[in-house]
């Protein structure tokens, strides 16, 4: 600790300094998360039952709520250290700009080629289906954040990857398609002619342009049916809130090292696997009764499903083929009004943040999006960085939070998680440039027909 | 010196260490540039003549061939930091695949918003614009990657920018135009009918997408008629060689950390600035004995000024309006055949670097774009980062040259540049993964054509 020390604008951790273990939240917490049930009879899902979906390692990963910290396997430290550490940065600018007595540092993910934290969980689970044997993986993308992390982490292993994106993505962003097929992954539109699923939903919706659900089933019916391969995702479950501890132990490390304390802790929630790894060991800390922090998840007003969503077993996917978890949600048949930051538009929520926000560990807050594109370009013409829509409705609250300091005189210490940048979002800052950018905030009864969804469970 | 220390796989500097001076490189040439030379009277150019098109400390930096280091001002410190120092990367992953005895380093330029090395200018020519009370400044642009690191610097500053872009790149990369706006430039299509030269190359050429030439000629003659206002010149310039020489300061301050000397430094030259930034200290030491390097320029075989090129007094644009700058030079009227790398599509060179071709202290190779994307695929799967086209040159050269020391069994040093990213040169990714890619080599005829636009001189 380094309390006297002036604080530069990014902390570095040295490569010596980075996390060698991931850390398990849930092995903490005195409320468990609710277990995952099988959908037809709803029963907890096991070890063999998962196995032919997940590789063997992540299953265990995946059920294992006891083991607080899983040694980081040397190969993906090495790979971490191609992108990693990645920086604390002191927001000075923003600060100055704003004229808030607040201290505000932001953990920047969005560092590398895949341009999000996703990569972090990418090469975990590339890594175990690689060891285990397998040709190869399968998987969805909307916004594609995910899919490039994954064929990033794929070309790396030398592992096949097959990633179905949601048709309206990969007609409005070939870049991002073209990046991934950079990286030597198949990338099919979905719905496809490919599978089963696929050819049926084409044929009761001729002209649908998809969905993430609809790939989701897409990439299973794949993975489950081609020898030797699985499927893998980039967010909800609780083996990627696993791996994306690395954000927050690399975080709370570089505060450590300078004796910074945050009094806040905000992340964007889509379906959590950012904010989970950012306040990991925070929350772990808080539950321990070590020390106190304020968690705030942000949430887009057009898919609250902390704010406004039911606590209940839900499907995770809209083909309802994947296991029940317990969460926060707008029910699997819930269909979000067209936003920009396609990351956040899911209608449930990992099931540990969901249990920590019901035991009160942690706030939640929803925020359109015209006021997320102005927080967005005001944080990009100060700190310079061009963060994704999704990042910049955690932006939105720090800055609000600031703000609040700035009346108050209180010189809190704010951290947020910036996961990406918008390098693929400009039609979207073009819309908001030309004032052409809406909110839509869900009526009573669009969230009522959301909650219809939900299974009946005994 | 910390020569038993093992290398990490990304070196960064402390804050503490980074560079307080910009290098001039041509205070310890024994055989100085060139001047720049009026195009009407062909008599060296003052400080007088050029201070209504550059702002006034620029001119100094421009004209001054003596002074060895210039004192980097706070302000542009302070920026600095929100990007810097950039990491110097160990490519641990190509040299396993390349299963080269060599050490490859590269000097990551591309890890801020504007994408590539072109801040480094951006900041310091924004900053004297600023300090000389300036309400503004213009510029054109291309690829875009200058225009966007311009419009960052204003946007900090709080200073007008206006970017005139080529207009066939405004409409084909209409993500790069949103991406300037976000920071606030006001970004306009060339030829326009804002100027009078673009007026007048409209009703000669009405079908026109335009050129850099002539986007030259449209910001120079906004920042000469409105008050207030300069010209900004992202390459070319000495003064932007001298801002750049940061990169290689500070890649040089990173090696000698660690105890390490490179052999051969590579750097990609369109109009050469990160090239002259690299090479620069490496350089001075080369001229003063007290050290020996290979420098390697790398040119587009579609554009080889170096290689094919005429060491002469040139015109800077097609407008012919601009100084003449003595460099090697494919004719001010050489239009280059359609290549994906748009920053490395310029006519001329440097002067400072022409002089040090000429006098054989450097060496050059042109290379044909199909073998560029060819060797930024190989190094993108392997090392994560997606370089830009204009990078990609370096990288297929530096590659070259560890699979010559492959054969040979030699354990040589490899430094080069990795100047920047290539998100949005995705449509020229999807022309190489298509087959669509060609190549294509100017016929003496075409080089001939082009030194015909050589002013004659006395």
């Amino acid at each position: 600790m380094m309390a006297n020390k002036e604080i530069p604008y990014k902390i570095y951790l040295e490569e010596s300094e980075m996390p060698k273990y991931w850390y398990n939240l849930r092995a903490d917490m005195v409320n468990k998360p609710a277990p995952l049930l099988d959908p037809k009879t709803h029963k907890p899902m096991t070890a063999e039952d998962l196995a032919p979906v997940f590789c063997d390692e992540l299953v265990k990963q995946e059920l294992d709520d006891t083991t607080a910290y899983f040694a980081i396997p040397q190969e993906i430290l090495d790979f971490y250290k191609m992108y990693r550490p990645a920086p604390l940065v002191r927001a000075y600018c923003l600060e100055k700009k704003l004229q808030t007595p607040a201290k505000i540092y932001y953990k920047y993910e969005g560092g590398n080629t895949s341009g999000s934290h996703k990569l972090n969980s990418a090469i975990a689970q590339a890594y175990y289906a690689k060891k285990q044997g397998l040709k190869g993986v399968t998987t969805e993308t909307g916004a594609g954040q995910w899919g490039t992390a994954l064929a990033m982490a794929c070309a790396y292993l030398d592992l096949d990857c097959k990633v179905y994106m949601v048709k309206v993505s990969y007609e409005q962003k070939p870049f991002r398609r073209e990046v991934m097929r950079t990286y030597g992954a198949s990338v099919t539109p979905s719905p496809s002619m490919e599978t089963e699923v696929g050819k049926k939903i084409l044929a009761e919706h001729p002209g649908t342009t998809g969905s993430l659900g609809c790939a989701i089933s897409e990439a299973v019916e794949k993975a489950t049916s081609l020898p030797g391969y699985r499927y893998v995702l980039g967010s909800v479950l609780n083996q990627v809130m696993l791996h994306q501890s690395v954000i927050g132990l690399e975080a709370k490390a570089a505060m450590d090292k300078y004796g910074v304390k945050p009094d806040i802790i905000i992340g964007c929630a889509g379906g959590g696997s950012n904010l989970g790894g950012l306040i990991a060991p925070f929350m772990g800390e808080k539950i321990k009764g070590n020390a106190d922090y304020r968690f705030i998840a942000v949430e887009p007003a057009t898919c609250p499903s902390f704010t406004r969503g039911k606590y209940a077993y839900d499907y995770c996917d809209t083909g309802m083929v994947c296991p029940l978890s317990k969460m926060y949600t707008l029910g699997s048949g819930f269909i979000p009004a067209g936003t920009h930051s396609g990351g956040l538009r899911y209608h449930g929520m990992n099931s540990t943040l969901s249990q920590l926000y019901d035991d009160g560990l942690m706030e939640a807050v929803s925020v359109p999006q015209t006021e997320v594109f102005k927080a967005a370009e005001e944080f990009a013409r100060v700190e310079g960085i061009l963060p994704a829509p999704e990042s910049s409705h955690a932006i939105k609250v720090a800055i609000d939070e600031a703000l609040k300091c700035k009346e108050t005189g209180e010189e809190k210490t704010i951290l947020f998680g910036l996961t990406g940048t918008g390098y693929f979002d400009m039609m979207a800052y073009e819309k908001f440039h030309d004032g052409k950018m809406v909110d839509y905030v869900p009526t009573e009864e669009e969230l009522q027909k959301g909650f219809s969804y939900l299974p009946k469970m005994d």
